[in-house]
């Protein structure tokens, strides 16, 4: 199978490296074209362009780093737009960030032209945000959750089924970015609860540490108590997801609430602790740095 | 060793058979003796009355369906302070709902007599409560939450080696119910984030079978979501624990946190969902069907 | 003193009325002119459109239904840019709801051309939202919620002085917006707080109707509770401001506070009980009606 | 009419000095009797003892200073109990503060002989705490919320007269208490309401004394919002009723709440960051400083 790659970043590298190791025909391109090069040792070819890499292959993916590179590979000149058209797909697995996910929900309303753009060329096209950061990407073992064109996703499996353990096709454009908001809530809110229980746990007399070990041996054992549990207990919060992006998606998710009707007072307490979090200076730090919110007492 | 063992319900019967398969010797009663003939198959010895089996035996373990029988078993007549004295321990393991939890507290603010009239009979005490049910009994996979005398703690261990695949010690009395409730507070509000999750999913035009699939594959995944999720998604909430103990145990655990001065606010909005739930009358279910209460709409 | 009225709505008619009778003279213009002539009788002025009243006068009051309305009046043919100019001043006192906040945010943003447009001819611009309905209207005792150009707000304190009991001036354009949503969100925490404290009271065995008369004699008595209060126990809830409205300034004062990271636990908390309402199907009436969500019991 | 009292501090001496200047003939008696010396002169008698006042006087009023003190009045040496009985009534009006609320509670589940000692000696009984501190006792102004004996509280109706601007019967022994909590929680939910509104107006680039001022005018004016907000404004938060004495409450009637199944989750939040205040050492200021947390930033 043949596909094109665009953007070669810490995620599209490890991931349009996978896809050589697996026999893909790869046609890279990447923003700094000298990035291209160790892939073209695994037996990539480098287009000159987004315009030449779409030309040359059915079926283009994205990797990019924010919603501006995404928005600017395709719009600008020598960009997708420029060839992509009937009988080509397009999927875009950039990160959704809170503020793709914004530009996503914007797009399913029509006040930003992408998809609609590549659609009314008659091409087909699939958002498939991935959940997962350097190392699955790495291994293959991405989620991949992806929105859209239902027979493009069908025809691309054979490399979903490379980048990811697992992928999902959650059907219209901006589900994909919803599921992330879902997702990020529950583990917001569960957050919460455990640096709660972390605080109780020591204020009431008991060994945090112990806490973490039971937790870790019972019903509710999860990988983000376990591998966030003692660097909490140390205040050490350094950032692998900034609270200040937790925090809004916190919002994001209680928006999206809002819009459904749906009453989520937990989520709602939870997204109000964030800010405060937020205002005593801790966004930069990781969301796990809510603790010290719950934790700041002069008794 | 040698040890007595007070109690053969599921739980009871389930332990004293690991133990007795274990090697060691166990002496035996329950209120209805015919209960201890199966066991006497396996090894052990019935005594007649909880007095008979601490005057046989230097450490006696009680695990009893509730307060009411665990305070029986020591103070009726033929009970185990006619027996208990200087060089012999008593270990109680009854489970810990909420109901002990409050005996539990009041014993260590000396409202009730029940370790204190151990203690002062010369002999030793610890409480010890587990984490989990029937299976793990039966596998020797119970967590053991143990408090009080740390001597006697170090000479049961070989005990606890074989009821359960870790034991902790956690300090003064009281220690033990306050891990659980500790525990149960984070479980209740995971319960809750867990459920507006699943609620938003579904008003949000996801699949929420999905949100299941996407969680059990991502940071966050955990055996309650992975177990609970899909009956609850069909409505069905039969009592595992049922909700109206998860919302006292939700309570005991703000009260615990008022004496401590510590704030916790998506506790106390998770358990204020769990009232609703209760005053909706689905207070005998499981605590799962709090996703009811917020799932109910006329939208 | 000599101005312009645009808008013969239930408060614009009012108004300008009560201007009329101390003593301004006053040319006024509505979309169905017909309206004005009842003015005529007390020596208004007809316009035949917004330009030409604004032409006639140094001063233009508008009053208008919605949002829409307020752009249309401005920018359609015959509108008040054709007309406005240096030298004279346009002040929107148009009702604040939902909708003309966001608005008057977007024009703040530059994402709406309203007031830029006006100022940009060399006009000056006050947005000048008013608290209080119909019967304060009559009698000249609004409350003024003036912010934007402070030279012209000070040239027209003679009318705000018949129109209101009090105006204020609060700073830069957008600010009355702002303010009008804190109070609601303030209101609608405290309509929340009032309902939970009458059903615990009917709860626990107190007659309500008592609690409303005890509430009435003490510190935290209010026109609010006094008025609602006896039609909420007869579970009343015809519509002075539709929940769903107040829902949306809850959510818009919490984005508010969001984008200056104020942590507002009680406000989020309050929010969600009117989410809940909405999505029970009570958004129609009015905002106490969350009292019968907090009531909802099967008990 | 002739009556006893018992207590005369700041409230006491207030209260039986305004049925004296009413043409009440007043026994008193006082722990220190000599502060009984400034109301003989107004036409007191004193009585040496409880017991004497008690036998002297078919109605006696006590208005102790706390729980302690209304205890020991009835039960000590020379008490209460040595001369009450059949055709006497005793009318506690002692103030309500969080542990008579919970004495008073206990009296009613039959923890504490108290008012049953009473009765059981053939007299009747009436708990009638008081809403309003010294100044309204001095004019008369109390509010009485007023519980227990029906006939007897007819009877004293013409004291209450005096001594307050309305008095309630609100059914059995306890419900006075309770309606104290139930206003009580709802002030608190109010208070940190107002507390939001007021940061966030801050922290919005509105003048927080300009929010004051608009909401003096409005629906939602208030006593409290009026009294305290300048004060708050200026971070002064000296203790008319202290932040802990308010959360206390706030906790009692959630438990009351809990009891009766009723979810409210607006007091839940509010109590979390009383607690939270309390937390940081504020338990002492008046329960405003609950504005200090949410104010708390360092951006």
């Amino acid at each position: 199978m043949e596909v094109g790659f665009l953007g070669l970043g810490i995620m599209g590298k490890a991931m349009s490296m996978n896809l050589l190791k697996n026999g893909f025909k790869v046609t890279v391109w990447n923003r700094t074209l000298s990035k291209c090069n160790e892939l073209v040792e695994f037996g990539a070819t480098i287009g000159e362009t987004p315009a030449e890499v779409v030309k040359n292959c059915k079926y283009t993916i994205a990797m990019l780093s924010d919603p501006a590179a995404a928005l600017s590979v395709v719009f600008d000149k020598d960009g997708v737009l420029e060839q992509i058209g009937s009988g080509k797909g397009y999927i875009d697995m950039s990160t959704v960030d809170p503020e793709t996910s914004t530009k996503i929900s914007a797009v399913c309303t029509g006040f930003c032209p992408y998809p609609q753009a590549i659609t009314s060329k008659g091409a087909s096209f699939l958002e498939a945000p991935v959940s997962g950061s350097k190392q699955p990407a790495e291994t293959g073992q991405l989620v991949i959750l992806a929105a859209g064109d239902k027979a493009l996703y069908e025809e691309v499996i054979p490399a979903f089924d490379v980048l990811g353990k697992k992928s999902f096709f959650l059907g219209q454009i901006g589900n994909g970015a919803k599921m992330k908001l879902v997702v990020n809530m529950i583990m917001g809110s569960m957050m919460n609860a455990f640096s709660e229980g972390l605080v109780l746990a020591e204020r009431s007399g008991l060994n945090p540490s112990n806490l973490l070990d039971v937790l870790d041996l019972g019903g509710i054992a999860n990988p983000m108590f376990r591998g966030k549990g003692p660097a909490m207990l140390k205040s050490s919060h350094s950032p692998a997801f900034p609270l200040k992006h937790q925090q809004k998606d916190m919002r994001l998710a209680l928006a999206l609430g809002d819009e459904n009707a749906v009453s989520m007072p937990v989520a709602a307490a939870a997204n109000e602790s964030f800010k405060k979090a937020r205002s005593m200076g801790l966004g930069d730090l990781d969301f796990s740095a809510v603790y010290e919110i719950l934790k700041a007492s002069k008794e």
